[in-house]
């Protein structure tokens, strides 16, 4: 039963985005769940929301880390939701959570996990980033987001 | 796949503890795994890693918040990690995200979630509980404290 | 102008609070004040409010820290606003900012704020409190509690 | 006594620094005092000092948010400190606080607080920013950089 601790990897994005790229969150999500690491995200809809459902879609595990306090507010495709009551400061949560970082496009939200994620000694890779900021890698599918990501992480 | 979110259950108590306490605190979390909520707790040692334990040999899913943002400082029965960064300010996330909170025994971190989870109107209910706080319940066992929380959570 | 930090004293207590508990907190701030020690509170009104009003009759400096956003929220005795976005894990910034913490009656947020107090090994004195916690120390008077205040807080 | 609350400006850049930048932010920091605002910062070295102490020698008050629990790791400029505890999510409430953000120069961790300035709709101004982020507000000297924030700021 015991089998040692999942890596756990963070799928950020911003709340609303279109199909184009909820596609591509949908496959970095399920890409994610069929390596065997937990999916972590900001549980709300958008980006989030397609890559939880990949994950699920994919067999894996998602946990949502909210800003509020409803648990109503999180997704159909989380499984353990953190209501964390903290606001924008739960952005530093995911980042410190997570053993690697996939942002997929994402407005200010997004970036200031990038930043947060680089802050913290984090591999942070990029799908379709409008920002050039020194020491993100960038993909150009999810497939290639996913496998630089498990390459780049520390072994737990 | 899509099941509806699953009623979380927050073990809260102190890092560390004796088997009289440990004891109990894996009862506890080998009944909530059994009826199907998510065990929460910080994640470290005493309490957190019994009910943990107990939780995974039930066949449960096990969520700890840790104060600080080191994965190896949660206890090996932790399915997902939240490593908040925050410190004691964790014990609100702790609070928050449980549908109903059960305190075994306890010192004062236990005591400000006791407090935390009373002022967000969550169930609170306590085994060998040292304080007397109006509003909360008392239980006699483990299985009379799980019943109690279940019986007096919302419905999701 | 360099004058070395100042101390800093938390008041605690319900955010509506009756006349005699109201005036408790004032003359609590207000000696706060007069030794020439910072104000820390939750910024809000009731025991906060007084203490802070207190404090300014008193000639100090007040900082509030609040649990939202907004500025608007402040009671009008705050000098100095952190808008915390935090939600009720607030109560641990005000419990860890303080040298030493005073309650004046109080709730379940209060309660939190002394057991984290008491955590942190923070000196905390309560008036009208009605809770039995090991560990605080019982005044009688505003007097007594900021003369035990200043006496059992570490020099920095 | 009683005269509506001040205006908060936030200084951010980078816990060390060079002379040249120094001499901004100590700049930035006196022109925030000058104009009657309360400086918001960090409360480590670098930036965050240099901009306190010009804050102190304009006549000033200083707040600083520190990321950890020990009030002697604040400069000594900070004449109130908020022990947050809470590690890089301590930069939320930095930005949360603030009316209006002034960057100086920076590195990942500052990055972080511009994307959250941003995000909560807060006027973000910079000097010597080595990124291209869209919405932040370019100043070529200190004076600009403070008149820009003054201007821009929501009247309280």
């Amino acid at each position: 039963m015991k089998t040692g601790p999942k890596k756990q990897v963070g799928v950020i994005g911003a709340g609303a985005c279109g199909e184009y790229v909820k596609n591509l969150a949908e496959k970095v999500g399920r890409e994610i769940a069929r390596r065997g690491a937990v999916l972590i995200c900001g549980g709300l809809g958008g980006v989030m929301e397609a890559a939880a459902c990949g994950a699920k879609r994919g067999g894996g595990v998602t946990l949502g880390v909210l800003p509020g306090s409803r648990r109503e507010d999180a997704n159909p495709w989380i499984d353990v939701a953190v209501l964390s009551g903290l606001g924008h400061a739960r952005n530093a949560l995911i980042a410190q959570s997570a053993d690697a970082l996939i942002a997929v496009d994402g407005e200010y939200g997004t970036l200031s996990e990038i930043a947060l994620g680089l802050k913290m000694g984090k591999p942070v890779i990029v799908l379709e980033s409008r920002w050039e900021i020194e020491g993100v890698h960038r993909a150009k599918t999810p497939e290639e987001a996913v496998e630089l990501a498990f390459r780049l992480m520390k072994e737990i």
